[in-house]
């Protein structure tokens, strides 16, 4: 596989063309965003960590019949993933009320939610990546309502493997963002990442915060964090091999 | 009918006790305020043309048989309503992109949706209105889902029934907010109001705002924007008299 021209550089990854059109290359950076780019930071190793913790994530996803963009782990912070088109939905799972959903709707940050519920927001910055109803979609053309179902069962499914696996490694999987795009087959199909800048993950025990908002809210180190999630999500492999 | 206790004090109305514990008493103030009351003005004549137009609008929607909790008129500025327990939820209905739903989507002033879209904002002040999905209503527990569905059938009709009979007037109706509440037997009924202060009303010709925006947006007089929508409801009451 060959890497060639930068096609796209996003807050947080860079993405090349490759030999294949189908396939694109992905290169994880080090930078931290937050509160849409006001605050911004260089973390090394940061890139690493989520390359390593996604292409992980995505395998166990793989594994439990979820389909995913994910091809294979190329380096320590580059992935080869199939060519999607975004679709411009960040889809939101809460099992837990914590950040924009506590401050909008004044809930207590950790109360628990009846049932774990699905949001979804309009992919634009400038926008500010607004939330949007089921109405919304259809209105902006975004997805059909078909489409809209297959993002919230998928959301729902992913929320079910993930919450019972990090279950398994004392980790809470608060909440998360993932976003969705079709294949060359005109399939919808996971894309993105899956890490701790897109998930909520806080530790059974201690309650302590092991995701980006040890950055946004200038917790601790970041890095050691993503290692704790990291390690943890290791050891459930070792444990299988 | 005899008019108590203040019960309670909002932006646009006092609300008073009456002999009956069924009935309260409404009065409407000429107070403008916008923009969750960061902009407040006293607009002498605001009370009586909202109380006016409110009057007329609950009456001919009663006559197409929609239940609200409009009893009588009392005076220019006086109403008499059954008491309602006010389910904490803004009904927005809109046939054209304005307001909010323009900024927060990108999306420009004036273009007609394909369908009216419903819309629930959480009545909160202090958490400044925000908009909430049908999967938050539930996980507030504000209102259950077979209640979410007749707040939205009643706000669709009263839609329908509005745009109708405003076209006839020359005026279209762009977008408006219903409130909700249960009667003494738990009946879900139309209650607030429905004026200038709560709808966007564009003259059909002209395009010119006769509503609130008037004063958001400091593009005229206030009161003769409301005197004209007034003047127009009257005209169709001597039309069918």
């Amino acid at each position: 596989m060959e890497k060639r021209a930068l096609l796209y550089e996003g807050k947080a990854k860079k993405v090349y063309t490759t030999n294949d059109p189908q396939l694109v290359w992905l290169e994880y950076k080090d930078s931290a965003t937050a509160f849409n780019g006001e605050k911004k930071s260089q973390i090394a190793g940061k890139g690493r960590l989520n390359n390593e913790i996604t292409s992980l994530i995505f395998s166990k996803l793989h594994n439990e019949g979820i389909p995913s963009h994910f091809v294979q782990k190329l380096s320590s912070t580059e992935q080869l993933v199939k060519k999607v088109d975004i679709i411009p939905i960040e889809v939101v799972v809460r099992n837990k009320a914590a950040g924009s959903f506590s401050k909008r709707l004044g809930v207590e940050e950790g109360k628990s939610l009846t049932m774990p519920l699905v949001e979804f927001y309009l992919k634009d910055d400038e926008l500010g990546d607004p939330l949007i109803t089921e109405d919304h979609i259809r209105e902006l053309q975004l997805a059909s309502r078909i489409e809209v179902e297959i993002l919230k069962q998928n959301a729902l499914a992913v929320n079910e493997i993930l919450s019972n696996w990090f279950a398994t490694m004392n980790v809470q999987l608060i909440d998360f963002k993932l976003e969705f795009g079709k294949d060359a087959k005109n399939e919808i199909i996971l894309a993105d990442e899956i890490s701790p800048d897109t998930c909520r993950l806080w530790d059974v025990k201690t309650q302590e915060k092991l995701d980006k908002d040890v950055f946004r809210r200038d917790l601790g180190n970041l890095t050691s964090a993503y290692e704790t999630i990291y390690s943890r999500i290791l050891a459930t492999q070792v444990t299988q091999a």
